[in-house]
């Protein structure tokens, strides 16, 4: 590692991006690619009702080019930049899409929110955006490893900051950019490179992979162009590595660059909330299936988890969806009453549920310096005397135990509720057999409401 | 200055904002702002056929909206998001635009970009405009100065990664924003903060005001619509100053914010190149003033330098114009030459002038380390055996000796040939009426190329 010489690093992405074929990527790593697809696209689907959506295009739609391009699940069209920006948002807002463990960076969404957008108004074949969004993928991946802890640690959101050098050779790779030009347009996403964390808890969360897809879009088409950027974007000393990580390895990026992939390291949440309360949702959904608990019934639920478990989710009290994401009590309650827990178990709705109120308040959570922070131990004690419990090693999402396809399906489905259910499906298979779809505007119109 | 709270600077900056008029401004800042902004008028008429713009324009027009806004010096027209970034390229790109020395920021490019793209589509006074870009400036300054050295030191080029500050106060305050709808704006400001100084000689440079202001108005607008952001962007522990800089003082921002302007710190270039060579040519233009130099009669140049000048200007043998922006030779060579430095004696074609290049072959340079960066020695041997000296201590354009009013117009008006003469005048005479003109589109009519 430490032999490898990266005072050209840039200049290497971008050979590796100009010259790669979805051929020499392996299959597994293709079938990965495009699982994660399949959960950016349900993820896309959910959060496109979200009021930031709304919000983002009301406030920029006026500003809008030709409304040529689709945004995912929605009616409206509008230019694909601004496609891109949108798409973005939705796939995020609701902290539902895919996470790498690595480096805490959720990947798909600034990179495929570009590629759907720009697909949505270029012919492009399934399988030219599946390569694309490989690349996308490893780019961030690469880049996230190589500056993991310190990027993240300093306060940047790296699916923002990182995310918009996958969104610019994604869509550099589509435009066929030279491997100069590749370089510019990597380092006119540098250069854009941004998002603070200090915005969590706010839109400005979402609005990081949606600015990042959007402006990398924009330095992939400045660079085709002939807008020149620096050359060593990522390796120079006021480059990206340098200027935003206190400390880095960029031989991460370029080692292995076209022999290994890192489709591996990515996970999906099965429940859209804290990831921390996930054993516990996932515990109790399976107490619940096995001894055929009625929540009518319950007497006490008493939970043992890590330590951070209470120091995040510890709120019991609660009257909003958004509180109920945090809580480790609601996350018990959903699971025992509802057996699942998608977007409708985190309304306000939901959580005002009298049943689930009821629960939520009869459990009690102890925290224990032994549990690791994917395990929970789960005790429920019925009204008739029986007490039922289980103890999770590994919850269900994480690398250990990723959801199967057709769990990543119901996931789809459950945030698909503004299509039709023969859509869903329809669109749940081309996107499995993306690598055969000769025009990706087929998919994508099966990702918005029909006319009429 | 340590006594000051700064737990809720960004909500301080906002209150001011918000409550601050026109007439609480001292008429002598308000007389600068206006300098400051014939200045840009002037460089963004300069610039605005370059062919970053003309790039810029080709890549990103086709993804346009409704082409209502005006981009200053040319005739196209087009939404006013990409109009700001278009004017702030053309504002920048020749190195030519306002700088504060107290943080090596060119203030007003990011911020009257914004502005004058705004107000080409609404109805503005000139008043309001002058209001709004003074808020503008005075953000970009204090966080600038708050933040200088380290943010700068580390690679940032803050007046992209602080000037997005500027623009989404100004476009804030012309759209009327309240305080908690302007925190937010700062927010997504601090959110989109970036520009690394890797991409310094290139195209990339001046695409970091233009950005800025792009993406100062997007906040402002988002902000308007209800997109929210986190409370604290600025002196938040994940927040713009923990993350982008090492070091800080944030009492800087809000100390004597509404008392105190800091229009007095801002400085304007007399000549289009490296700031390092200003003396010379200044001296040389003197020199050649003040004794009737005939340059074909010239035997032998000297000069005596600070080591910087050598350091970073030493390039004689030259053939392009962005090669004499940084010869110190090629500074000597016009000053005799032509007795002038304007646009046109950095182009490939002055550079190559015989008389120029014979000029320039003539020069010595002599590092000295008891010569200021702001001073130069100059002597002239002439084929008649005299020798002519000058010994200057400030160059003109820093704050010792500012360019004056007529200066500036000279400035402006050797930058605006692509507008009839009448034109040119009427247009510096607006901005120098700013305070009365009832709507800033009739200013910037002046300022594009006339139809027909």
């Amino acid at each position: 590692m430490g032999g490898t010489d990266t005072r050209n690093l840039t200049r290497q992405l971008a050979d590796y991006v100009v010259g790669a074929r979805l051929e020499d990527i392996p299959l597994d790593a293709r079938k990965e690619a495009r699982r994660a697809l399949v959960n950016f696209m349900g993820c896309a689907l959910g959060g496109s009702r979200h009021e930031a959506v709304d919000i983002a295009l009301a406030a920029l739609g006026p500003y809008a080019g030709a409304p040529t391009a689709r945004v995912l699940g929605r009616a409206e069209q509008t230019d694909p930049l601004l496609a891109s920006l949108l798409n973005g948002i939705s796939s995020h807002v609701h902290d539902y899409d895919d996470t790498t463990p690595s480096n805490y960076i959720h990947p798909t969404s600034p990179v495929a929110s570009a590629l759907f957008a720009y697909a949505s108004v270029h012919p492009v074949r399934g399988a030219d955006l599946e390569l694309a969004y490989a690349l996308g993928y490893e780019t961030v991946t690469r880049i996230g490893d190589a500056t993991y802890p310190a990027h993240y640690d300093a306060g940047w959101h790296s699916t923002g900051s990182v995310g918009v050098f996958g969104a610019a050779v994604a869509i550099g790779k589509l435009l066929n950019l030279d491997a100069g030009r590749m370089v510019w347009a990597i380092g006119l996403a540098a250069t854009q490179s941004a998002g603070l964390r200090e915005m969590f808890g706010s839109m400005g969360k979402p609005f990081h992979p949606g600015r990042s897809a959007q402006s990398g879009y924009v330095a992939a088409l400045l660079a085709q162009r002939g807008f020149t950027a620096g050359g060593h974007a990522l390796e120079g000393p006021r480059g990206f590595a340098a200027v935003q990580s206190a400390a880095y390895d960029l031989a991460i990026v370029a080692d292995g660059l076209g022999r290994q992939y890192h489709f591996h390291q990515n996970t999906y949440k099965p429940f859209p909330c804290g990831i921390v309360v996930h054993p516990t949702i996932d515990a109790c959904i399976q107490l619940r299936r096995s001894h055929g608990i009625d929540a009518r019934h319950i007497e006490a639920v008493r939970l043992r988890v890590a330590p951070l478990v209470r120091d995040l989710c510890d709120k019991q009290a609660i009257s909003t969806g958004l509180e109920g994401k945090f809580s480790v009590y609601h996350a018990a309650a959903i699971g025992l009453v509802r057996g699942k827990a998608g977007l409708a178990e985190f309304t306000d709705e939901t959580v005002n549920d009298p049943l689930v109120r009821e629960v939520r308040q009869r459990v009690r959570a102890e925290a224990d310096p032994g549990m690791s922070e994917d395990s929970v131990r789960v005790e429920v004690s019925m009204a008739d005397g029986k007490t039922h419990s289980l103890m999770l090693e590994h919850s269900l999402g994480n690398l250990h135990r990723p959801l199967s396809d057709a769990q990543l399906e119901d996931k789809f489905r459950d945030q698909a509720g503004m299509l039709p259910a023969t859509q869903v499906e329809a669109l749940i298979e081309a996107c499995w057999q993306l690598e055969r779809i000769d025009d990706v505007r087929k998919l994508v119109a099966l990702a918005v409401p029909r006319a009429g």
